[in-house]
């Protein structure tokens, strides 16, 4: 833990130049308190269990800090300055190794009771699918994240030794090498069955975007992250399930995200500010 | 139309007993643009096409007025004076004949962007499930509403002469005087088959509370409606899935409506104090 906060000090210190900052936004990579600014863990780097991160950055720079995971942070910065400008509410929804998202209602990040709002990635899709890691079945994520598409095209290989040519010649023959990334390659070829393992993801967050339009009524869906690089027929797929899936009276779209992998930066960019006009908590709870 | 709004206006009047009302607050049944007070239409009574009830009721009586669908307005009303007090956010669901539903967030009504949040009943919970009115597979509404579970259980006795004694005998052997109240009843006397066709739908209540904690995080979960007095065996099963479905890290509790068929009427009573006190649309869009 030290290391990390020292590197990060250090980090901050040379990019301000010497320069104090008028106030501070962060985008942190796992759950956060946002209330009081703590980091309650990281998924991916230990020691950061329970860390006061905006006590400690204010008391290092002097200035008002504002701390969120970086979903709801990338909602924000897509609904600011990206995808999502002049809308009232959108659900960004981020679709990589994970798929995460973050909610913006009334133009303010929703965070919910306890800051676990967004979490479209574990909401029951198929409840006869496959076993996700939290213990459920047929979880969003579990049918569409990158390393899972990865392994359905890969037992589907294992299983029809006579399908997924060009697949098979992309990878070099060697099934440990696909990735989701090279399955969209091969769909994009022609590739059957690697399409069939693309469409289940599409059908999937189409299922998972329906049930959220019907719940919440949002004006637009920002799609990020790199499986929604996998083309138009991809994204045909999501919106066409997710239309038959919400109620014929829902209007809603469904729009690739703007920002790539700077949105987190410029969501942390609008809450700095939201934190000098309002306080650390952009007094949206 | 005119008939309904003539018997309506003169109902008005009758309680009214020649005083002017300070406000009014109406819950209609049915889709409303609250925005501006119009119901789109009614479901059961034919001629409540675009009519602009609020403009009528503010002419009429010369009071600020607010009008909104039954769901949302008995979300209100147990949120201000029922089960939901004291939160700050909670989804009412109702499980009769349908399953609607409303949210409040941050105190106040969440309409969605075209007035049509909280439609919980249609979310897809099993799409392997049976066809629904809608169009789709495996609506909770198709799995979980008063009507469905008396067709399910019907179905099964058909299917399973042998089963279902103490629901056969309740009503008198003539399977169309099968209702949800009497599946209920039989599934209280230890009757399996009945319990099984009541258990599907808790299940189903509780995959589609968990769905939703896991996008919204709201703080409490509001049940009410004919089939929510299924007893105290229907609620476990919701709770019990509701908290399997939901990350764990999620905190929220299922309880049931206190203000039972009131709840629009109180609801109404919160809305027309809203109206006094932010104008007509309550400020929440």
């Amino acid at each position: 833990m030290d290391y990390d906060l020292a590197t990060m000090r250090a980090l901050a210190r040379e990019v301000l130049g010497g320069e104090r900052p008028v106030a501070i936004g962060v985008s942190f990579g796992g759950p956060v308190d946002a209330v009081t600014g703590t980091v309650r863990l990281s998924y991916h780097v230990p020691g950061w269990e329970n860390v006061p991160l905006r006590q400690m950055l204010e008391a290092e720079f002097d200035a008002p800090t504002s701390v969120d995971n970086d979903a709801n942070v990338a909602a924000l910065g897509e609904h600011r300055f990206g995808a999502g400008r002049g809308t009232d509410s959108l659900l960004y929804v981020t679709v990589s190794t994970g798929v995460g998202g973050g909610w913006i209602l009334h133009g303010r990040i929703w965070r919910g009771a306890g800051g676990m709002a967004g979490e479209i990635g574990h909401t029951v899709v198929d409840p006869d699918g496959p076993a996700c890691v939290c213990g459920k079945r047929g979880c969003l994520e579990r049918l569409a994240s990158g390393p899972y598409i990865a392994q359905r095209a890969c037992e589907w290989l294992e299983e029809s030794p006579g399908r997924g040519h060009v697949l098979r010649a992309l990878v070099g023959y060697d099934l440990e090498a696909v990735t989701a990334q090279l399955v969209s390659r091969a769909a994009a070829q022609g590739d059957e069955l690697a399409w069939e393992a693309l469409q289940v993801a599409a059908w999937a967050l189409g299922v998972g975007i329906g049930n959220a339009a019907n719940l919440m009524d949002p004006q637009r869906f920002v799609l990020g992250g790199g499986v929604t690089k996998a083309g138009e027929r991809f994204w045909e797929v999501i919106r066409r399930v997710a239309h038959e899936t919400a109620l014929p009276q829902l209007q809603f779209d469904v729009v690739p995200a703007a920002l790539g992998d700077d949105a987190p930066l410029w969501g942390a960019v609008a809450l700095a500010r939201e934190c000098l006009r309002e306080g650390p908590t952009g007094g949206s709870g």
